[in-house]
């Protein structure tokens, strides 16, 4: 027997004088200069196995899971995108509403923060306006996620490098300064394409949120892609490196709305965001992507109703948000026929019609049907507390293996980029 | 720069140096002896982070979760129990209903078989008949799932060494051949628990199915922590190991009739087997278990209803499923209100008095009550198919990390134990 682990032995110390040097200096060496986060916020688990049949093949997504992650809050089981965005910022548990600041409404310093401490890039891109819950946690501090101008005063005073998204009612009075401050300005997508390379980047493209992906064919607005793209074009310039958020927020307002159809769009949008992620990390090899949404929305099912299927090739034939519909529908709803043929390829029933022209909320009854049709089920119109997929790519990407909450999502992050998070 | 490349080298053929030749020799030889596959049939991420928060800490399975799987048939994106675990037994995708065969209805060799060619012990445990679709699907060929007399006959042809569960009626004319066979027989919790060690053992412990774990001490019948206790006593008599499946039935059933304090509770009676499993693991080193659910039942959520709390800890209040409350209800229901304070712990409010005493089905509305009050929701009394987590700890554990479909999980543990699956 010794002679036999003898012999192991030294094949294996055989196979070790094989390893190229360089590849012992790389594992030793390994250290992430850039993190991409991006956060399908409401996503969970039953999101991306709809989306699968959505799309007929696995997302990218799919083949980058590693782990889950719990959810709650700091005062519920059911967190609000608030409390969720300050643990994945933080590293710290906070009560719903809170933006980077602990339940008591103290300052916490963010991922973002710890990265620009070491003269690393800053981004948050999101299709809400970017002041909204989720970008908020990562560069701002206040107590109530409504306060949405002093969140914007706050992002130019921490000299947040690149800010796309929504929200330009909460900079007008603030253009002038940022301006001095040195950010370039953009307001719709030829003017984001147009951005060569600043230093500082604000796009903001809607006076609100911007529009669903379904419908954003009707507007100037860019893609998620398009910002993502323009956000690592600029980030990429700095030469410590980069921490850079990508927010696909509208999954989640799907979600509240039981939309199904736009919840599957918006998914292929940040699917695009999240190639452009990957391909930029398989270029920069010291490039880290975390993939993780903040929570569930809508209590969603693949498949329901008592009924042994799933029709999401149907959700392929909606061409527009139900919030969309509603408002193509005329005063009396006798239209509500053409409407779901039109947008949603849907031959009402006489029932479905009644429904819709009888509804409190037509646009609730108009994605009911769409959701029946395609055996979608939902329980609530909020958030849910189930656990949720977490997916990565690059070096570090082995360390959100396995279960973990959602406060070690930064903290993890920050030790691989080796800052200093608290 | 190629002086420090050296350093770092020398540096690490000194750590080389150091590690032990048994560790070497370990690697190498690695292959799995026994394999423990535990299925929590209906059991989803909703069901774990519901049980967690019912338990109010991490379960077992939290501490192994390494990657999901993909549970569609070949017939439907939503599996019956019969097409998912033949799937999870031979590799294969079948339509919902059929047992061990291909659509076209060819046999196909399960792992169990597999693992018994080669001389391994085997086993089969189930809360259900042990008949059921799940336990068939790894030791029978039929088309129909419904067929469990026929299943009874293929398990004492196939001589499955340990057979533990309900289903006694489909082995009324098969008793005196399976003790020709070498079957020692059992029918309750304390005969099983004089079991020494015979070589086969057929324990039937219910005509049909074994009862919910919040009933079972009305019975004499043991838990699935007994009867997992005592398969592994039996087959760890193999010096060439074995295959065990055990499944949790009855996670299903509870799902089936949206009862979620069944859910909890027979999910607390799996742990209990998982833990006796993981026990048996660390002490027999060549040892894998694998935790994976067949599909999700229910399209259950963590909190729903418009509201952002989930309140599981008045599930705990709750001491008998709802189709046992269903039975102690009078003719005329009007002791609903008393059989729900002492049962469930609840004080009716008179509307929901009402609603006992008028359902259709008074079970349906006892649970929809309880999981109103515990903010659980419900999408379906099916079926769903969503993706379902998968839990694994021992050699070999890592190979099932990411996202799987469920073919390949009985194709991994076939390849670690070295053995031809097809």
């Amino acid at each position: 027997m010794k002679q036999r682990f003898l012999h192991i032995w030294l094949v294996s110390f055989i196979i070790f004088l094989t390893i190229p040097i360089s590849q012992v200096q790389a594992t030793e060496n390994a250290v992430v200069k850039n993190v991409i986060f991006l956060i399908p916020d409401g996503f969970s688990t039953s999101y991306a196995t709809n989306y699968r049949l959505y799309k007929g093949k696995e997302s990218i997504m799919d083949s980058m899971l590693v782990g889950m992650h719990q959810t709650y809050s700091a005062n519920s089981p059911v967190t609000d995108s608030a409390a969720a965005a300050t643990a994945m910022a933080t590293g710290f548990k906070t009560n719903n509403g809170m933006i980077g600041v602990s339940s008591d409404g103290k300052k916490l310093k963010t991922i973002l923060e710890a990265a620009k401490e070491v003269g690393k890039g800053t981004g948050l891109v999101a299709t809400s306006t970017i002041t909204y819950a989720t970008p908020a946690a990562f560069g701002a501090h206040v107590l109530s996620r409504k306060d949405e101008s002093e969140i914007a005063v706050q992002y130019l005073d921490n000299e947040v490098d690149v800010l796309l998204g929504g929200g330009k009612k909460y900079f007008t009075s603030l253009m002038e300064s940022g301006r001095k401050k040195g950010y370039e300005i953009v307001t719709n997508k030829t003017e984001l394409s147009n951005v060569k390379k600043p230093e500082k980047l604000l796009g903001l493209f809607a006076s609100e949120g911007m529009v669903p992906e379904l419908d954003r064919h009707l507007t100037s607005e860019p893609s998620l892609e398009d910002m993502t793209k323009t956000a690592l074009k600029i980030l990429n310039q700095n030469k410590k490196g980069f921490f850079l958020m990508v927010e696909g927020s509208q999954i989640d307002w799907a979600g509240h709305d039981n939309d199904a159809a736009w919840a599957m769009k918006d998914i292929e949008a940040f699917e695009k965001a999240v190639e452009i992620a990957v391909d930029f990390a398989q270029k920069n090899k010291n490039t880290l992507v975390v993939i993780a949404g903040d929570h569930d929305n809508g209590g969603m099912s693949v498949g329901a109703y008592d009924k042994y299927d799933a029709k999401l090739d149907l959700l392929r034939q909606v061409k527009a948000s139900g919030r969309f519909m509603e408002m193509e529908l005329n005063k009396k709803r006798s239209n509500a026929k053409e409407i779901m043929k039109k947008y949603a390829g849907i031959d009402l029933t006489k029932e479905e019609v009644k429904r819709i022209e009888q509804a409190d909320k037509p646009v609730k009854a108009i994605n009911k049907i769409i959701s029946e049709r395609a055996l979608i089920g939902w329980t609530t119109s909020q958030h849910t507390g189930v656990d949720i997929p977490v997916y990565a790519y690059g070096p570090g990407a082995e360390l959100f293996r396995g279960l973990h909450d959602n406060t070690e999502l930064p903290k993890i992050m920050a030790k691989v980029m080796n800052i200093r998070l608290q």
